[in-house]
């Protein structure tokens, strides 16, 4: 069985209605044993392609990755990731915002982090938490010091939309190739998760008592994960629905997904031409004599 | 007599034809002294509207500007923002892009450093420069490893005009306030300030051959000029076309737009809350007991 990435695809135009996403698939995988071989083969093209990247120096690939806590979104990382070379890879954690940050607008932070030409860029949350925690928790935006006019009060997700949508079609048009990853997950396999970081003393670390009390903003999260996909999905920057409660699945299905968005490009080594080829005889001859 | 910011104001929607617009206008000033009389004026007001700026917190302001070499930017700088506090003002100078900016699109060097709230942020020379020089010299363009899509033939000066205006849109609903001047300089004023380059010795080191070179692509530059102005003025982020042939009155007409746009953001100090002034008073009893 192959991953088939459109299935995850949210298509531009189209509204959300997460209920009707996944959070579980038929596993593509029959075994933990299967699982691993198709992980290894999945990185191994990975690092193929990602070495064709940075010698054609042509693209950039930027990965997002978005959820709710719990979701996998490090362990997706990590697995996916692991063995790419690391000098052409590079992952940001957005977080809290710091107060130097808080003064500009809310795309500075992460265009200071976009991957270069030749690399792969990854988001671990993004700007877009821009439209989501804050527009679950409206103090957020008020913390942002934003001028008091009259459109930021209705239009402002919107505008911040447009906003997102304009950065990525610039950066496509330049060269960024964008891939979003929604990890989805349920609000049963959340808990699930939660209580396994408690009673395993190796995952105490993991634990936040923040994370358990967003749990009651659960539906307005998903409304804003809803609109946020439906409003940014665009050909320029696609969505991709990626059901997480089985972590495993979810790794194939993310590289499967990376890997075809790099074997489009159809990216070549760059080609020598004849006068090169003679002026590297050349030296070769002088190396050698 | 005043200066009126209006008069050197490109519309939105508007052609241009730098020939018609005057490189020369009668000053504003009628001696040396009522010169230095008026920049003073400008600059303490615009020293008192910068903290005021830094004191609310609200905006930041971004002043662009662009013109042919010797037409006078430097100088305009140092002389309109030379009483500002250094601590709120932050000048940047974008000559040949680095070959690690290079590997970036061609916003992000500037972007980097956008002024933050409460700053004044001055761009001497900017990503104008991307539809200026480089639609001037191809070979620019080339070197900056685009991806050869079709789209990057004949459509991407329009490409780069939308990109800059969407950015200049989100920095504007985002609160930074976009003022851009463009030097108007006659290419015979050119003449006389760079054989005053070559025959003032203390002015030498300012002398380049190259930019005498460039001189032959004036009238390319003249039209790379026209066109991004009548397409990037906007609303929301003006271009303002200044006479430079005189650079005195050049400063007063800079310093007076700065200062009306400052004044029309209407900024006020912080109000202190009745509750917040008790508590002032509680700690001031504190300290003085």
């Amino acid at each position: 069985m192959r991953v088939n990435s459109k299935d995850f695809l949210v298509r531009e135009g189209e509204d959300v209605d997460l209920k009707k996403w996944p959070t579980k698939v038929d596993p593509v995988y029959r075994s933990k044993d299967q699982y691993e071989e198709l992980l290894k083969e999945h990185v191994a093209q990975l690092s193929l392609q990602q070495q064709l990247l940075y010698a054609s120096n042509r693209y950039a690939l930027l990965l997002i990755f978005q959820a709710m806590d719990a979701a996998g979104k490090d362990g997706a990382i990590s697995h996916v990731m692991s063995g790419v070379n690391p000098q052409g890879c590079q992952v940001f954690s957005f977080k809290h915002p710091s107060p130097a940050e808080l003064q500009h607008d809310f795309l500075w932070r992460t265009t200071r982090n976009l991957p270069e030409r030749g690399r792969i860029g990854i988001f671990n949350r993004s700007y877009y938490e821009e439209v989501l925690i804050a527009r679950v928790h409206p103090e957020i935006l008020r913390n942002e010091a934003i001028p008091d006019t009259p459109h930021h009060d209705k239009k402002i997700w919107q505008e911040r939309y447009r906003s997102i949508t304009n950065l990525e079609r610039h950066l496509h048009e330049n060269g960024t190739r964008i891939v979003k990853f929604y990890l989805h997950l349920s609000k049963e396999e959340q808990r699930r998760r939660f209580l396994a970081r408690i009673d395993e003393p190796e995952k105490n670390w993991k634990f936040s008592t923040a994370d358990v009390a967003e749990r009651k903003y659960w539906k307005q999260y998903m409304k804003a994960y809803e609109k946020c996909l439906a409003a940014t999905t665009t050909r320029d920057s696609l969505w991709y629905v990626v059901p997480a409660d089985d972590k495993e699945n979810a790794r194939l299905i993310v590289s499967r997904i990376v890997l075809d968005t790099l074997e489009q490009l159809k990216m070549t080594y760059p080609k020598t031409s004849p006068a090169r080829r003679r002026e590297l005889q050349a030296i070769r001859k002088q190396l050698t004599k």
